[in-house]
């Protein structure tokens, strides 16, 4: 079997959270969000090996007080991650060597993907070569002018709410992110880079409960959530 | 004090639910969502009344088993909706008399606002002329085309989830509704109708606990913030 490596970036502040502790050691049912992250991919058969993308000065913590204590036993390099995400990423990516043909990306704070999920995007990029999670929207999406005024209502038909895991052939993503930073471009997710090429990007079915953590209201959905799975 | 009635449009079928009982009766912590929604604009002090819109056949279980048993005591008429949710808005508006200067709607299926919120979009409409609840969109958005290939990532920039409640002055939503029935328009709001009139609608900060109850992972999220709530 080939390798196929996650880059999981884990290094962003979680400002939105009002919470000094780095959202990705919040506790979720007594475990910090980043294991529960992590969990999924040490079942996630097609997973190969995970490259854990921390902010600078976390790299021990992470390799002792998470890796080493909840017995992540899958191949896991801790690396360090840059100013944003997409910084991160691409720090990850520098640390796969080229002979791997893919690569997923995946945010630390989705504690709530599931291994079924990323074998539905592994699947799907070994057909179209780019895939990423998402589901349709289900509200209302406008847009406002700077006074708070709506210029548009967005039509929804065909408009999805995008996740991660994310999933790309590795030169793809490669050339994608060197050249974002070559020309200052910042997206607000892998796929975008690879859009700008031209290249064709497949949606597959996520889970609306594969929500990202940002606001402190996500923290008591996800925790309802996982507490759901569990009296099943 | 003016009257300022809201209409709650509660006909509609959910069957995005997955469950055969109305999505307005499924019970959460033990009540029907729909009381939940009626108890706000029953707190709610800038509310005078409510007009309540039902599916044909449903009007005395709404008279009796909801309004009745759970003693709403604020001036309640039920009312038969349509087809749409559009169509039953309208059906509201019909029963409303053109001296109030002001009317909400509010989606029935949205439990979880809070009489606070009421009362900030009351505020506003009354400077505004129209004014809806709104959170900015935290999600990438993208639109896919029909083979599900990415097409467009939307910028994110002013993007916002709308919510209800809506306000609007009565005159302008009775005659948006009129236009667009004239036109056979459908919106998935009632703003939408406004905008078509070129008339500017002004977003009110919402809660991202506001959600609408749509698919049955709502429900489980629902539960959940509201018993956080009933812990604090």
């Amino acid at each position: 079997m080939d390798r196929f490596p996650v880059i999981i970036p884990a290094a962003g502040q979680g400002k939105r959270m009002k919470n000094r502790v780095n959202k990705q050691f919040i506790l979720l049912q007594g475990m910090p969000v980043i294991v529960h992250t992590l969990r999924i991919f040490q079942a996630a058969g097609v997973i190969s090996d995970i490259v854990l993308v921390c902010a600078p000065g976390e790299e021990d913590y992470y390799r002792k007080e998470i890796i080493s204590n909840y017995r992540i036993t899958k191949p896991t390099v801790v690396v360090t991650g840059g100013k944003e995400r997409q910084d991160s990423v691409y720090s990850g990516l520098s640390n796969i060597s080229d002979d791997c043909r893919y690569v997923m990306v995946h945010d630390g704070a989705r504690p709530l993907a599931t291994a079924e999920l990323v074998a539905r995007v592994a699947e799907e990029v070994r057909i179209t070569g780019a895939a990423v999670a998402g589901v349709p929207v289900k509200d209302t999406i406008k847009r406002t002018d700077p006074e708070g005024y709506i210029t548009e209502t967005l039509p929804r038909e065909r408009l999805w709410n995008i996740q991660t895991p994310q999933a790309f052939e590795l030169k793809m993503l490669k050339r994608a992110h060197l050249e974002a930073r070559a020309r200052g471009f910042y997206g607000t997710d892998d796929a975008a880079l690879i859009e700008r090429l031209g290249q064709p990007v497949k949606i597959v079915p996520g889970l609306y409960e594969n929500i990202k953590l940002t606001t402190p209201e996500d923290l008591i959905i996800a925790e309802a959530i996982l507490e759901r799975r569990e009296s099943r």
